[in-house]
């Protein structure tokens, strides 16, 4: 059960941000119980809605001088649990700051209050001609901020590079409530990196209430191919061609038979067989000219590793037609059970057919679907685990499958997230890839911005945890 | 002058490397009394060169014990004096570290102990149709080390960022000669990327020995153009219609009337018009199709912003000598007086023109030749003064000059480093764009690496200094 927080921080709290953004009712509260992997839930002790920075730090302060823990949150899209005040303490939602305060086309930046969505700040670029290239698949609900805190990637990212090459520039309210700016107006180099540093510190280091990020130009063009495999293995050695012929596709994304049949047995159903291993989607986008030499050479890599079909969009409304099977494999799994444990974990690339096939025989050891959907050109697996938490046994298959799976891709060399976090969910596993005197530099920075260990705490580091 | 080491430390650090790789004997400690920037000078206390990761882990240990700083030092072409021992210590070299020790074509990667030439690491990767894409012009002599430290950039850093975007994996001597692996094998995300962090840290956090680097594929093509113009501002015009018409260039390098003059008055005479006011260097690279339209595209821009003249290179040579009166320009200014002093500051792309004119006012006022060669894609500038410090009045000149640029720079919403690092020779400046609270984090986070102090002391962070 969550305690009630004292009257006097509730009081402290309404004077910085008004009464009406300071939620306290437990029903209210229990709409931040969790974020989208609802492995791990707590409601906060209370939820804070600034508008500001000014307002933030506020709240900051008085969270600080109470000793009360500050979790910040986005839109709580996140899957390791990150967001959530698993040790008590206070959310601090970014959901009020949604303003675009500068799109500058010339320098090509923008700068954005942190609770501006993904989606929105490419509407805003777009009549520039504009885009802020990473794109997570949760752009329609994830914001900023968020993306900053996770360093999240997306389908486009193995071309165009992940959150921190784009962050140029961080106004941030550190643990304790005071302003510092990072970096930003071409001040990212200069000194020890502290804004990509921060990028990816997964909100245990302070809050960015503004964020300024880099733009690049809307691609001219695009083509994008589908190719299906009775094998993810032929799939997978497709990409393997594709990347060491010297291509360098926008994307590269495969999804295995389970993800395929779950998403044709959908509403989303996108036209991929059901009988197949695998469908691979790669798209090419930039300048016209080249393009078409670059889809054929790669739809030659796909034939001779075996495609058993290459489909070839020719407009629009088929390229997102393509697209379509991948993009809502989640949604789609989502309804094959109740529950489902979204994995992620990076592998060397040229590791990935061996890694998937011990990451099936896990699943049929445990006894457990396994859909993988991963994306294949940066060696990012999200191997997704359906389940019925309700059933405790299968409940426990998952996790231990989960651990097995962790190690497979870090004894391949690989690591333990790609793209979501360590959060809560993987903390048990950074032994797996830090040695003692890591963790201890880990902890040391994260000391150096909350020396009280009270933003965000519980959170990436494995104190006080068993070994996996 | 230098004290001795006592004879234990001596004994100790030859323990650890063998009697021939510690240099103790005055002559030979002259020669790393500086680094390229030859305005902050003194002998370290010693000089050791280990061979291994093992063997630097001894000598920092040892140092450690003994409480003598330790001071890392690639090849020496930095320009602000982060590699020289001036609170006394023992630097340590990294020349014999030159092992390849591994290139992986299907990953991409490259694995090279610190002390690899930046050229060498590509003429590695080149059999492979791989390069490494960073290219500081100082690439033939700096190491991959030193790059790491100084988060190096280069002419074609426009399109294809700097030395973080690279490293993807380092292998690290702490400063009290623990050793700890950072990424690697695509672990460069997971938890607070101290990979990140360490890029750029001008030796103040420990010595990384070995580097892992992502390689990309050489550009099949390239298309280089030389534009001549009347004004830098015109130049300055033309960079910012090539950027905002949305084309890409590997490389947008300006030199300006000063420094044509020099390069033509030198045996790298490149046949650029000495009554020019400004040369730009415009380079496109990548698949060959569509590389014809861009160029056609930037010499147009050009042509609007007042080109006079435009040259096309045709062949691999011509290509070479319109590159020549870029790259020789820093050789070419050695020649005009006994002391350069190279700046490097930052400013917002689209405010280069006003800077430029307030950098020729500064020049003119204090009677001192400024000649500008900048990475006018990036923003970054490089004000060269010549001059003579045997005369101690016109050093001052110098010294108020330099100070009232970074004032300038820092106005126009830009930062007082580019590529070079804060070393010694910008830690006054670190004020005019760090408050307290941010240099209380950055002192922060080099306290969880270095808690002694004891790892190039007195550089980057402006402590004991009066402000500028």
């Amino acid at each position: 059960m969550t305690e009630l927080l004292p009257k006097q921080v509730l009081g402290d709290l309404r004077e910085a941000v008004g009464d009406d953004w300071v939620l306290a009712d437990p029903d209210r509260l229990l709409v931040y119980e969790a974020d989208a992997q609802t492995a791990h839930t707590r409601p906060p002790q209370a939820v804070v809605l600034p508008a500001t920075t000014e307002e933030v730090s506020a709240v900051a302060r008085a969270l600080h001088r109470h000793r009360v823990p500050m979790i910040p949150r986005g839109a709580g899209t996140g899957l390791s649990g990150g967001a959530v005040a698993l040790e008590g303490g206070v959310v601090v939602g970014t959901s009020r700051m949604t303003r675009i305060l500068h799109v500058d086309p010339g320098n090509r930046r923008a700068l954005v209050q942190c609770g501006v969505l993904n989606s929105e700040l490419n509407a805003a670029a777009a009549p520039y001609g504009l885009h802020y290239a990473p794109d997570p698949s949760s752009q329609t609900a994830c914001t900023i901020g968020g993306n900053v805190a996770e360093n999240s990637g997306g389908p486009h990212c193995l071309k165009y590079g992940v959150t921190s090459r784009y962050i140029t520039g961080l106004r941030v309210v550190l643990p304790h409530g005071e302003v510092v700016e990072l970096g930003g107006q071409g001040r990212e180099w200069g000194s020890f990196d502290l804004v990509g540093l921060f990028v990816g510190s997964e909100g245990c280091f302070g809050l960015a209430t503004e964020v300024e990020v880099a733009l690049l130009p809307l691609p001219e063009a695009a083509r994008t191919l589908l190719a299906i495999f009775e094998t993810v293995e032929d799939a997978g050695r497709a990409v393997t061609a594709i990347i060491s012929g010297g291509l360098l596709p926008a994307a590269l994304e495969i999804v295995d038979r389970n993800t395929i049949r779950a998403v044709e047995a959908s509403i989303f159903a996108a036209g991929y067989p059901t009988d197949a291993g695998a469908a691979l989607v790669v798209e090419f986008d930039g300048v016209e000219a080249g393009l078409e030499a670059q889809a054929e050479e790669a739809a030659r890599c796909c034939r001779e590793a075996g495609a058993r079909e290459v489909r070839r969009a020719r407009s629009e409304e088929e390229r997102t037609a393509l697209w379509k099977g991948r993009k809502k494999a989640f949604g789609a799994m989502g309804r094959l059970a109740p529950d489902l444990l979204v994995q992620d974990a990076t592998v060397p690339r040229t590791r990935l057919p061996e890694v998937l096939a011990r990451i099936t025989e896990i699943g049929e050891r445990y006894r457990l679907q396994v859909a993988n959907v991963f994306h294949a050109g940066d060696g990012n697996l999200h191997p997704n685990l359906v389940f019925d938490r309700r059933d405790p046994e299968e409940t426990r298959r998952v996790e231990q499958a989960s651990a097995e799976i962790m190690k497979v891709c870090v004894e391949a060399g690989g690591t333990i997230t790609g793209e979501h976090g360590v959060g809560v969910d993987k903390r048990k596993y950074m032994s797996l890839v830090f040695t003692p005197a890591e963790l201890e530099v880990l902890r040391g920075v994260k000391g150096a911005f909350d020396p009280m260990g009270l933003c965000n705490p519980g959170k990436v580091l494995p104190d006080h945890l068993e070994a996996p």
